[in-house]
């Protein structure tokens, strides 16, 4: 082992038992510390965590970047989510070194929830929902369908192609915007690269946003493109708030151009409690739980993936979800 | 016309001026008359109808049943509901009329309505829409998926099939069940008789009832039928609420054995103001508006349905969705 001891590995991922065998079989000559930071359910553990100042190679999980900034031997970091936005800042990964994340470990639990919270605005269910409490039996109106409507994806990767998908599933047709082009993915009718967005905006009934956060994609949506959007469309984003500028989407809200919003993620999070988004009928408010291990499934698949590249940096080969 | 001004047809649809000219092309010799007792989203029309006390022959849209009961003269009624119930009890027809109902009008509108409701409940869409109406940031925890769920549809004719194939297409093994046995037709997986019921409910995640009202569905889902369904399944009520004991859905919600539940229909209608279902976190409640005309395409079907069963009549030929 010798030489092998300044090389550790620092997992905190949350691991069954027979998870933990994977991991240690996976690298029989190095050492590994266990120490999950967050349980089976996504929740943070109030556990300190004691981080070796030297000597860690690599660490599988979302460590503070202000702890990876300090371990100056790191080679290889794999998240757990599938946003590394704050590792990308300067400073908080070593020269060098590898960021790989949980990208397609989320994919089926975000784009189903986009989907329920899609259907649940064309059926005003939130809405019957506020009756309910209410005591109140009354027909809210007119609803809407998929069959024929026009879901534009915004973003048209694992997540967006998944929703994009399920549309398609119950009738929609789907257009899915990407930043480099390629042949349409099953799931999707269309695809176009992101310039195109302007001229999209006014066919679809449903605009999905599914972007990282980035300089291009901050406020993406403002005033300008809200305008643009056509009549009784509806707006969802599942990707990160910044994407979305807030006052312009209450302003479109409250104009009663837009059918209604889901937003499970805001700018900033948690949402401000006096934001007036809080008390918006029409909007529809998920405090960023789309993409977290609630469906079974989730934990697993990331689990999957941080083994399957820990086999290919042990044996120097390239890594899945490369972001760095 | 001579003889024929005795005949006369009472059109209480809802008609657009083509739609109306339409019926009076397919009957040019017979009187017509057109009196809309509900309008083109389905509410009622504080119109009082003048009813001819002779010669009406027939009834195109719901008459209320104490008024058929006096058309000696009636030979046919189309209603614009998929229910039939109220005309079906003793006396509410003249000997030999012929009943039609609008069964096959609603099969995408009450489908979808299931459907989006189900996806509320697996998502937790309900409750965190409570949440943002209480002014609170919170994971709920654990949600479900269909991928994989078996869906048991009690009831398996045009609705329960349309629902069966949405639920189908997002990944779900689809069982219906039905009075009369069939070849599973798109959408569902397997089809058995409805005396099987007591042998699927404990293998269902979610039980859909798309039932009739009659004498064998009444309380079908009673308290040993709850005790049957399996931990952490969930109950969509889309037909008539009296298939549903009140009181043991909510001893089932109560006791945390469902998942959740979903009633567009209730016992009695509307639901009592002092219903603890109304409060009931676990159920999310909607006024009888999966089959009204909140759907376009819902009103059209009706009128097409009407329009080609008068060709019928007029031609001696079988009517369409004849129910007695």
């Amino acid at each position: 082992m010798g030489d092998y001891m300044s090389e550790i590995i620092l997992n905190l991922l949350p691991l069954r038992e027979d998870e933990r065998e994977c991991f240690l079989s996976a690298a029989p000559g190095l050492e590994q510390r266990f120490f999950p930071l967050i349980d089976f359910e996504g929740e943070p553990l109030s556990l300190s965590v004691p981080i070796p100042t030297e000597g860690v190679t690599a660490v599988l999980g979302n460590l503070s970047p202000s702890e990876t900034a300090k371990l100056s031997t790191l080679r290889w970091l794999q998240t757990w989510t599938a946003g590394v936005d704050s590792y990308l800042l300067p400073g908080k990964l070593p020269e060098g070194a590898m960021l790989t994340s949980a990208v397609g470990a989320y994919g089926p639990a975000v784009s189903e929830h986009m989907f329920a919270a899609l259907l649940t605005l064309f059926k005003r269910l939130h809405q019957y929902r506020d009756n309910q409490l209410a005591g109140i039996w009354e027909n809210r109106g007119r609803v809407k369908t998929l069959v024929g409507a026009t879901v534009l994806v915004v973003g048209a990767g694992d997540i967006g192609t998944r929703f994009a998908a399920l549309c398609k599933a119950v009738g929609a047709y789907t257009v899915g915007l990407k930043r480099t082009p390629c042949p349409p993915p099953p799931g999707l009718d269309e695809v176009h690269t992101i310039d195109e967005l302007d001229l999209w905006l006014p066919k679809a009934d449903v605009v999905a946003l599914v972007l990282p956060h980035s300089p291009e994609t901050i406020h993406l949506m403002d005033r300008r493109r809200f305008s643009l959007m056509k009549e009784d469309s509806v707006l969802l984003n599942g990707g990160r708030g910044s994407a979305v500028d807030p006052e312009a989407l209450l302003e479109a809200l409250r104009s009663g151009k837009l059918w209604g919003a889901s937003l499970d993620v805001t700018e900033p999070e948690p949402l401000p409690t006096d934001s007036p988004l809080w008390k918006e009928a029409g909007l529809l408010l998920t405090p960023h739980v789309a993409g977290g291990f609630q469906l079974q499934g989730t934990r697993e698949r990331i689990v999957d993936i941080a083994l399957e590249n820990l086999t290919h940096f042990l044996d120097g080969e390239p890594l899945r979800n490369r972001m760095k």
